[in-house]
């Protein structure tokens, strides 16, 4: 029997339409690509996101037509999120940070034929025009006063808006299972894949944004949008914050810890959410300017990408900011499990609090998950039992763009993530490991992410990383990789004591090598395949 | 162009999953119809409504079915939420609270074949076998040492479930938007109307009381459900407690005063809802019983279906209670406007703060909201302009169970509310009447809900009404009937001074008649109608 209810589609233009409408006044706030600053609102972001869909129109994009970016964290951005979902297309976020080859190979497997670049990342695409053949018009995101010298024929972004009718837009209506973003996994192996989103996905998921017990963003919140653009629908929080009417502040291109400072300050920001490696750089700039962090606005912050080392999360607690973490991945939209404490946690304080606070997050519901044994039995959330990560849900991933990696989803609906890990009875999922980077000791696991945190926990290393040495009797055994502290000395027999007193005694590592660095991809992830090639034997790699 | 992601229906069976595989141990706590007290938690309810979806089949109970209950709120009636749409059946919840012959009439109209009813409840369709023949089972929801004396052939709930096996149920999967409820509007005129809610409607509503703007519906908390499951989805509660996994407690059939503070403290519960007349009887048993609202572990209160007197909103700030009004109907989910302070309101106190939360609600992502003039043109939302208030969205009605009352929608998605409304530029609708309650006063409107409250701020009175009265002149004036409190004296000449203080001059009634009682439906409303029949010449009824 079919329900009486309204056939309204969840569309990304529903969320722009209903902050224009009811949250016109709520502020957008955007330090610019060309320098300088931008103020507006959403009624003023919706006018313009407006003009922008008639000027996609005019360039010829159609609906399903990919629309390619290249840019930081501005309101120009922000209106091609709106427009080209808007009008049916897809935009295609590709990481300017990524080198110039690949930016190229995923401009031409993304397929778009218009793509949109900052001023200053615009000779990124003008090196790979070779490379993106089907690319017939590059917009440069700004005015005609700063136009980039390269490409030639680039469009200039303000004058396509200016040269359009400024009323109302009537946002097409269509099925809201249709692609609203195209965005590539960073991927430490092999080629990047293109994650397909919906637009119910995208509405969806921020409602999850929106929920207390999720990112609790709300009508109250000014967020600082630390966390890119470019990285999977910057977290959700374009759309989230329409649906809510908070307030956004967009870094521009710079998210270095003295203008994220400036503007949490300046913009009494409640909310921010980054990698942990912004985060740390931000304290490293209050530290060195000798700031408070206990004055910062800020109310909570999120930290997602990476599990933060313990320390950064001490930090949180010290100025009184709720630091939650948040596990996805680009392929479950990406939120799926988020880590603020529950009742029964109530009271915890110090380390006792931080230990809940280091758990990877709790499953919400939109994602489901179960952890599998190696034939793929569930396994029991008990706290103890470590299998492989599997989610499943509206805004998790079916399969990649033009069929990249083939079937990915076991029995029809369960994503294999590549993580491993423990789910307790409270539903908190604790990451042990990637399923790729786990070392198997003797039919027994050992946490590399665990190993490496505990490494870290000595004041005297910098950072570490852990991968899998053959080994003839344990099959696999633990190598460790240290960088010290600049002027910071510790033997590798000292770093043993240490760990010694944190792991179990055949987690120690059977060698440990000072280094003077570790390689990290565009978007900060350790590349463990380079270390194996680097440090291991040619055959073990 | 598609996207890539996973086809999840959103299914209430899958609120009830998650509730039990990452909440399994949050605590459902009931009083029961037939005395005593029971606890168990989503592990435990999700067992159950497990056997009970296998006794509905064993029934006969199909997808599409309707199955109806008349029951208050216990875990019984909780399992059925589930375990019928949970199948595909359709959940007909009926008021016990109508007269018998309205419940014989609904139960027709609904077309169950199976109704269960709470023992104490199960006479009242006893007496109606004729009026709804299709009714071939009546399940009395009780164990056998409790089975009322009619009917005669009533089934044992307890023992329905005892005889089925208690394993997983493997829930169906199926499209979302086939209906999950049916609720019966209770309908001041005419006949009631169903309203068939899909499973999608009901889980998008869930987000929206999840969400911090919406009722903040947490993991944290223990709701207290005061408002009966009878109506509609008991306001979705047992979807968004799923969807946190929020412990839940029922009051089981009695709801006055005293049973609700005794379970908010001996449940230590954070949050509650009911109607106002419910918050009033509650306050009422706290003052006689010398009690300290301050003392309640209480955190936030909703109030819904009706405006609620200013003087319940200043106990709970008194109390230090967060009091939100949420505004909707049947047809709209029911919540589509949630009243919470917005950054704009810090700093507010006293009054001032009253004043806004004495608003109706904000428009809220998902339910779209318009006003309009008597052409149907839209009207800007500036705090003054004021028209008939229209909604829109997934879960707002697009037409009534068996076409009753016709096409509803204007222009195909704008349901009229019936209500008059303005908006504010910061999305605060303000009510200002039914459209059918509005007095129209040569060429003006008068709200009778504004002149009834300016009434009730006078010492002496207990409750008023306004009804229009036909007039040579102005078309319409004001009547006012007026309920003074027991003891209490007040002349006609008094209340007009008093109104004239707070209300227009051309707003004052023509005419105030002091009378013993007004008359109210079975929710608590004032029947209009009856009163224009009461008061009214024959002719301007």
């Amino acid at each position: 029997m079919q329900a009486l209810m309204q056939d309204r589609q969840l569309l990304v233009s529903s969320l722009l339409t209903h902050a224009a409408r009811f949250h016109p006044r709520s502020e957008i706030i955007s330090r610019m690509a060309e320098g300088g600053a931008t103020r507006t609102d959403w009624a003023g972001l919706a006018a313009r996101a407006g003009r922008l869909a008639r000027a996609l129109r005019r360039l010829g994009v159609r609906p399903g037509d990919r629309v390619a970016t290249l840019a930081w964290n501005t309101t120009r951005h922000l209106e091609l999120y709106f427009a080209v979902a808007g009008i049916g297309a897809v935009l295609h976020t590709i990481n300017p940070r990524l080198f110039p080859a690949q930016i190229g190979w995923i401009a031409d497997h993304g397929g778009a034929e218009v793509i949109f670049a900052d001023a200053d990342l615009a000779h990124l695409i003008a090196g790979q025009r070779a490379a993106a053949p089907a690319l017939r018009a590059v917009v440069a995101m700004t005015d005609a006063a700063h136009m980039p010298p390269a490409p030639a024929d680039a469009l200039c972004y303000e004058d396509l808006l200016a040269a359009e009718e400024g009323g109302p837009f009537d946002w097409p209506e269509f099925d809201e299972n249709r692609a609203a973003t195209l965005c590539h996994t960073s991927g430490t192996t092999g080629d990047p894949k293109g994650v397909l989103s919906s637009h119910r996905a995208c509405v969806l998921h921020a409602w999850l944004c929106c929920s207390v017990d999720g990112l609790g963003v709300n009508r109250r919140d000014r967020t600082l949008l630390a966390t890119p653009l470019f990285h999977v629908n910057g977290w959700g929080l374009p759309f989230a914050s329409a649906m809510c009417g908070a307030a956004l502040v967009l870094p521009g291109p710079h998210v270095d810890g003295a203008t994220l400072h400036a503007l949490a300050v300046e913009e009494r920001c409640t909310f921010s959410l980054a990698v942990p490696t912004v985060w740390l750089s931000f304290f490293r700039h209050l530290d060195a300017a000798g700031l408070d962090p206990a004055a910062l606005p800020l109310e909570r912050v999120m930290l997602g990408g990476a599990a933060p080392p313990r320390a950064l999360l001490r930090r949180f607690r010290d100025a009184g900011i709720e630091a939650m973490q948040a596990w996805g991945m680009t392929e479950t939209g990406p939120v799926a499990a988020v880590c603020r404490p529950l009742p029964e946690h109530e009271g915890l304080t110090g380390e006792a609090l931080l230990d809940v606070r280091a758990r990877s997050g709790r499953a919400m519901y939109g994602v489901d998950m179960r952890i599998v044994d190696e034939a793929g039995r569930p396994l029991p959330h008990d706290g103890e039992s470590a299998g492989h990560l599997q989610a499943s849900g509206p805004w998790v991933a079916s399969g990649y763009h033009r069929g990249a990696g083939g079937e990915v989803l076991e029995e029809g609906r369960w994503f294999p993530t590549g993580d491993v890990a423990v789910i307790d009875p409270e539903g908190f999922v604790r990451l042990t490991d990637r399923a790729k980077d786990v070392i198997k000791s003797g039919g027994e696991w050992i946490s590399s992410i665990q190993l490496e945190s505990a490494a870290m926990s000595h004041a005297a290393v910098q950072e570490a990383a852990v991968i899998a040495m053959p080994h003839p009797e344990w099959q696999e055994r633990p190598l460790m990789l240290a960088v010290l502290k600049p002027g910071a000395q510790v033997t590798a027999e000292a770093l043993r004591d240490h760990l010694s007193g944190i792991v179990a005694r055949w987690w120690l590592p059977d060698e440990i090598r000072f280094v003077d660095a570790l390689p990290h991809t565009a978007t900060g992830k350790l590349q463990k395949t380079r270390l194996r090639r680097m440090h291991l034997p040619a055959a073990a790699v």
